[in-house]
């Protein structure tokens, strides 16, 4: 949902995934529902369609109402069934060899799939299959789950599939088509989301539900953690191939990723968004004029917070909507003019003010450095931010960009540093548990945590074999692949 | 502010100018500027520079930040002054040739100009023009200003100027540009904005403040109604040509167009609108659980109103800030499904509510259809429509694309008959005079009224020339034009 | 005919045109007529079409095979009559603007004129139209009749049209199509190429019979010299607007523009060239072992030199046919490697032998060198260039893209000075009464020449009002325009 | 050489190879010598480069000129060895996943492959690796290479590549790049052509010598049939890995393929032609008044027919070298119109005149009949069609896109027949000795024939297994694959 104007200086969902069975026009209403999912990847996209006898693919570069709306691309999707993906990223230059869905022609026939997560030993597992002499075409996790298919010793095509998801680590809330079948999975810890829906008797596989939204479908149920879900014209039949564990879902989709009007795991992402910005008054009560937030991520916590706070709520920063990937400062000169491409202050809401400022989460800095400054320059008398969410001290290895951890700001600084650096009167994060009670819980079980909470807590809940005694390794997905 | 997705149901100011004299990398500073005045068009700018030696012109359909930030075409813009113009429509298929700024080589000179508004009697000049032997390029009523200027006996050009432009009946907010002087004109009446700004020495026009702000510039003062200001290395020089008359500012500037961190004519956008959402309040009380706004232009009236009747405001509609111009729905089975490409109501919010929906104006009524059914079908117990501005009952001539009388709703409905088309509990929209009230005057002066307001009252306060008589016959400007 | 990838060393014509006047798909026929006359400009493209009601213009760079082909394009020209216009060069970076027909909507009608040839006195024109206001939107020669049109006091159009040409001195041979009539003229003195051609009873005009002949259309008459032949539902009527004067043809149509399967002024274009390879040999007797031309233009003179010479005819040179307008040295190592980019030596049919180089035409030499150099490195004991036409000593005002006077190397060195410049053991040109002879006179009239051979004889038929007095000022038409 | 305005009437080579080892710009080199074979194929090309890290790959559809020389392709082409790979048709929709070369990072480092020929065998090898597991990313035979290299249990990459060769059946001339070596390998029978050169102390792989002509470079010997020639840092070390056989060159390259002023297996084309020409004016006299040849291919023989037969030659059909790939008949009425976009007959030379036409060969004979039917419709009195080849019978299977037997004239009807249907007064074909003769041998050896000349005789000299006992499979490699 958000650009990089300031720099880069946000973490980025990854991915977003869709798949209808058994549709008129499956292709277009993939792009629908893909285009629901744009703010989980807003590079590029691929749709893979079905049309009972072949497969036909495509990708493009650029938004889905830019591109898929076509006429002419939506010719060349013809089909009854399809799955799509939308990324962020296109890292490494691979172009659009790394723009999932991925397909390949297998001596059991044809497959497709579409990626939600990170394989965190994708690395390892694809130079064994280098070794025995598979050939890679992209740089992207997600070939490996082909080539370990491709490989298997299984015989039936649904044992292949599981002999190749057991060996993969990491989280991927995963779409795959084959001629005769829709399979959705999700790891077993159900780090990314995924959702089973229906419209008109035909079955949707969804990263989240505002993407059944857009067509009117029906939300069914959420795939569960460690469920692999196989949809054929018999209807659904849910196999559970892993090792069942206590799920883990990533506490970051209600904070910033998720769309407000999805239900995810059964919670509404605006409510507890909400939620969030009541705690966030309780914890860190100050007085002050007015609560502004920082659009758009940080409205709804905003909202609460002036509730609970009952302090007036005013849309004192603007955000400026068009503000594209491609705004980059133009001449050097410019870049020099510290230009405001993406949010401007209204002065008139702010001046004499003392403002409380509510922002999602804080990564490197620089851009909370920015927007204060042009509060202050605006005529703030004293600004208080107060952050969503608890510290962004570690980084993510399960799909989302994230930057190296030496550059986030709260792993280096003390809060009082971090205030200190951003220039405000203070600086209040959430505490853990108190995202944890926004979420429903009473708090954060230390034995068995409710959530992955990796990013905040260092607790990483899978192996992270690339990774281990690597520096410097950062996701095989995100090094020019997807997510 | 707004695309089509639910067809073409929006106003749709227009234009934006911007120019800036003498100063380095003039063209990248009137990107920008024309990036922070994007809202007032978004289908195509163009931008023209002066080397001091020579004039250079580029034109381009799209957004700013997809099209002037690339290198390649900064460097086909040198120079230490430039004018810009970004526009909304491409209507007529006339592509390129209608985008502004204008430029001719004159036997005075090369001249370029950059137009908002609308000349409702350009039509009628431009055919006494041709008559004499002018050959138009473009269907732009800008066109026409060269023209004359051209023809014009007047030995010195800004008497030339004065002569083309005291032919002119209608709205004009433009900006020229000479070897040696840029020029800001507002026609007698003001009826579009237009300011003048001042960046480490340099001047600069502009369309609304928001352009100032992005690049840090002062806010010097409005161009004042009827002014002509000419800006050469001496400063500024003020002429006033016309007649001296009351000014009559657009109202509707404030209901929408203007972004809501912009100043203009001394009031703060985002503080009229949620005054307006006050004084609706104040006129329309209705017993309610919650005010949702119709995103995004119905945020600040919404705030407004919900503090004012002491209701709790959330965001029960969310907005899909990836609708581009070209998601139109790719097939007939798509078309036919009634697709939410733009908004999603949030079910959490509405459902058994009794919901006050706060939008700022109704064009042809169909988009509030389908804003109202989708909030019904997610459950709210009531609907109460609250517009933030009166019922749109008339064209607008002035630079505004609006449909024709017939087609506007109020135009042909009374209150009552609206409210059963939309569905809706109750309806109310703002009165004439409290919207005169919001924005600070005791209410309408009906001997002379002190803003134009003809698309509420059809009060139209200049002759109308080209329509007088004629049916069918559109503004000029936006039959492929500029505004 | 010929690209530059030695650097800019032949001389270009300048413009192709053709029109259809009453045909289904007129646009289309227009197509394939300009593909014929591809050789004559090869840079833009640009067709006119009227349907009954309105007219329709594309313009695009390119060939006319990779962009009027297109069913998009085609299908935006609808109409029963069309004109056409192939040129070379976009010199100026004029872009699209100065790619012909030029249209305007005129007081008395919409009119669309193209044009092959020079105005050599359109500068002074324009600038006279500039002071009464005349605004021009490009900057080619061709536009200025328009304006003179559209500024004529005259009543009916006819009139006008005479009037406006009436004031041009220089080479026009032009194209022009209003609502109801397609008018072909061709300047008093004919220094350009225009026939009258018939396709089913439809009418057509074309710069050469080639264009004819790509359809299976009739060729039914040169357009004479001063004639204005209008041609409308009823038929042709001429009309002879000019004073009379003895035609002047361009000779080198004949040396090198036309191409070689087309008749002009009577005349078999190969069948010249052939009687110059004749004339030349017995001009220039040499004792030698094999006649090479240099491909593609020089091959009909060769056959003409080897068959009078009794010298067997070679390939010894071979072009590469795929040499574009765009192969330009991609980087500097590159650029200094000498790359043979469009001719290679066949080693075999040149070593250890006596070689008669024939070639139409030297320019500035460079190219003549570089040639020869191969020849030698490819093992010729002796090389004998020869000439196909007199020393090309002066520029060409009438529509040839000549480089200025002083960069001719004929203009600048003797014949024995050109010899040792470019290399060869003996070099000959055809004496400009042996060209006349070859084209079936018995020599060049002295007192009144029968052809236009201003290039071989600085003899210029007409008055140069822009150029005379002035340095260094081209054809306006090629200064970003037409011809 | 040609394209196809006439319908697909003439046999395509296929693909052109060039490789450089160790030299500044590579990429651009490769460029280069790419150009110089274009005539091998027209649609598409790819260049690999590796710039002593890392491998970079461009793929672009369109010619050489317009693509690869950009300085932001080559930008991307960084590196101090190259090799690169054109081709005819993208059938099949690939788009670009089937141009070449071919990359891949496999276990043992990275390694591409451009290849020019077929393998005949490719599909089923191809379906045994995907039952192993191996995941395709093409239709191309090429591809199969990569695979067999990838899985092979050999040691050493030179080992795995023996071991992968030696699986193939087929023509291949094939080019291949690691990070420290260039190979070039042909098959045991050395049916596609491949050349050694030297470029200032850089050792060059090439298709034809005309590609080394280019850029000066020294021809240094033809790479040996069955010879494996790796250049590394030390030099070239020959192998040759397969069991001897008696070398079988492709004779059509000497009739139509191969560029006039290549020297190809000790033997200069042209003068094979000429001597072809010479030949068949010994072997089938006819009465006539002149030698047209059909342009351009029928050049060469044309002059030897002349020379031998002492009639004049005569340029008496014109070839408009502007016809593109993509001039296809824009609309249905011009479709019928029978357009002459390719050549032009010039009746000039023709009119009242007995014809002897040469061409190279027939495939469809649908050419031959248009020609012939534009040139009686100039004039002719006679029509003596004499064809530079044998009838053309049988299908290639190694490299070329012949179409299928059934559609070959020679396969279908007699000569009689085949003049009767191109309505020619008489029609003679060159027979299989004198070809022969014309290419230095006493005639064609029964017992072991000197050259592959399967399509005039339909004998193979390889095993045709992916053919075997299966109707209509064609070439993989054509089938979107390459050559």
């Amino acid at each position: 949902m958000d650009e990089t104007p300031f720099g880069d200086d946000t973490l980025h969902e990854e991915c977003g995934v869709f798949g209808i069975f058994q549709r008129t026009d499956a292709a277009a209403v993939v792009t629908l529902g893909l285009h629901a999912l744009q703010h989980r990847g807003q590079e590029a996209a691929g749709i893979v369609a079905h049309d009972g006898t072949q497969f036909h693919v495509e990708r493009h570069a650029g938004l889905i109402g830019d591109t898929f709306t076509k006429a002419s691309v939506l010719e060349r999707l013809p089909g009854h069934s399809a799955i799509g993906h939308t990324r962020y990223a296109t890292t490494g230059g691979g172009g659009l060899r790394n723009v999932q869905p991925f397909f390949a022609e297998l001596s059991a026939g044809g497959f497709a799939v579409a990626h939600n997560g990170n394989i965190t030993n994708a690395l390892t597992v694809q130079r064994e299959l280098q070794r025995r002499g598979s050939i890679f075409s992209s740089t992207s996790d997600t070939e490996t789950i082909l080539h370990l298919v491709a490989t298997s010793g299984a015989r039936a095509f649904v044992d292949k599939l599981i002999d190749a998801l057991s060996r993969l680590e990491g989280a991927f809330s995963l779409v795959g088509l084959s001629a005769n079948s829709m399979i959705g999975v999700r790891d077993p810890l159900g780090i990314r989301p995924l959702v089973l829906g229906e419209f008109e008797g035909s079955l949707i596989l969804a990263s989240e539900t505002c993407a059944l939204d857009i067509i009117g479908a029906e939300f069914v149920r959420d795939i569960e953690p460690g469920e692999m879900a196989v949809v054929t014209e018999s209807g659904v039949e849910s196999i559970f191939p892993f090792q069942s564990r206590r799920p883990r879902f990533c506490i970051f989709e209600y904070v910033y990723f998720a769309r407000p009007d999805s239900n995810v795991e059964g919670r509404n992402v605006y409510d507890i968004r909400k939620k969030i910005g009541i705690e966030l008054a309780r914890e860190s009560h100050v007085d002050a004029d007015v609560v502004v937030p920082v659009p758009d991520s940080g409205v709804p916590a905003s909202i609460g917070y002036a509730q609970e706070a009952k302090l007036p709520f005013e849309l004192g920063i603007i955000r400026n909507h068009y503000v594209g990937r491609t705004f980059i400062q133009p001449t050097d000169s410019i870049r020099h003019m510290g230009v405001k491409l993406k949010h401007n202050a209204n002065r008139k809401m702010i001046e004499g003010k003392r403002i409380v400022l509510v922002d999602d989460s804080i990564v490197r800095g620089t851009t909370s450095q920015k927007i204060v400054q042009m509060v202050r320059e605006a005529g703030a008398s004293e600004v208080h931010m107060r952050i969503a969410s608890p510290p962004t001290s570690a980084s993510c290895f399960y799909g989302v960009d994230t930057p190296e951890k030496a550059k986030l700001l709260a792993s280096r600084m003390t809060i009082e540093e971090m205030a200190e650096f951003i220039q405000v009167d203070s600086l209040a994060f959430l505490s853990i548990d108190g995202l944890y009670r926004a979420c429903g819980e009473t708090g954060r079980s230390k034995i068995s945590p409710q959530f992955c909470d990796a990013c905040f807590t260092g607790d990483y809940p899978t192996s992270l074999t690339d990774q281990d005694g690597q520096d410097n390794v950062r996701q095989l997905s995100l090094l020019g692949g997807a997510g």
